[in-house]
């Protein structure tokens, strides 16, 4: 099934619904469930029913009237839509307790990030064996981006080595990279940077609490 | 220094970005600047200069013609504005591969998060002590809250646990919840919730590589 966009202007905020939808999806995939209404899905994904039918606009027509949408369908061409039909080969920057964490967490190779090389500078930590891979130094990226067919990048080593670890993905060709130290990093234009910042979230929740808070009067 | 906020409806974009600031902000008073400009603090932002200007605006005035910012005080407003010009004390919940690196991780700490408990439901893991704090079965952690005045709960389980572990922090009384689990919760209106969502971060890059290499023709 090959699904067209019918636009490649897809707003980043409808991206990042659709990874949320990608995971509810799963999950009713998992549970065997084959029919979904769009009030259900809206509600499994704490989106309102007009949005979500908005942001599948964008991959064509689904949904059908009186039943719904199929759940292995609608997950199929949304991850068709996002090029995440297929593998893709990362690299880790940075073996500290993050880095091992990610290394060792399923959550990736479920979805098809597949973790083939872990990088330090830390001559401690290089020929060390995490997660079943040996831990390889910084330097020799290039060489093993090619090797091993590598188009993604995550950064987690501290803030600041993030730079330096960026420059040696950019400089061993890979496309795009997901920081997850605590800094900016600059890349150039036609590498993708997405920065998880668990700051923001938590900075977030307690700036909403403050907020009912003083609503309250003492 | 009191800064009264101008609107309490404060987007969540533009909360996204102040966490961005503040950490851009910290490195420039690490660095002993005392001054930025517009423009420079934007570069560092990686956000455009009437931007920034209007996220600020929500604030008050800020900001000195022929001048910039002066790095210390807007800071401080900020921080202040959001509620984060104090400490939290923070429960986590699931004390796997990810709980550990996030108990380790020095990051909390020093944006004013301090980890004061550490739960989890598997039996080999209470009575552990991981990063100095003892592993303390999630059961407790009504007793718990109560007792460290704990307000805000991370959450750290395999994704088919994330609504128990939710379900513990709420009837103790928590007020928010920053979630790592890869599954969504449910919660009542007055705790606030927040997803920290790796997979958005690299489908979205997996997916800005694959339209870019479908606009090469090959």
């Amino acid at each position: 099934m090959e699904v067209p966009l019918k636009s490649t202007h897809i707003p980043r905020a409808t991206i990042q619904r659709l990874a949320v939808y990608v995971q509810v999806l799963e999950t009713l995939v998992q549970e065997g469930e084959l029919v979904i209404s769009s009030d259900g899905l809206a509600r499994a994904c704490g989106v309102n029913p007009s949005q979500i039918r908005k942001d599948l606009a964008y991959f064509g027509e689904f949904g059908v009237r009186g039943v719904g949408y199929y759940v292995q369908d609608l997950l199929l061409a949304i991850k068709q839509s996002l090029g995440i039909n297929r593998t893709w080969n990362v690299a880790l920057v940075g073996v500290g307790n993050l880095g091992r964490a990610l290394l060792r967490h399923g959550v990736f190779r479920r979805r098809g990030f597949i973790l083939v090389g872990a990088f330090d500078c830390d001559p401690f930590k290089i020929g060390e064996e995490v997660a079943g891979l040996e831990v390889v130094c910084s330097r020799r990226l290039k060489d093993k981006v090619a090797e091993l067919d590598i188009e993604i990048g995550m950064i987690t080593t501290p803030a600041d080595r993030a730079q330096r670890a960026a420059n040696y993905l950019i400089e061993a060709g890979i496309r795009g990279i997901v920081n997850f130290a605590p800094a900016r990093i600059s890349a150039p234009d036609n590498v993708f940077v997405e920065y998880v910042d668990f700051m923001h979230h938590i900075f977030s929740v307690a700036f909403n609490i403050s907020l009912s808070q003083t609503k309250i009067p003492s």
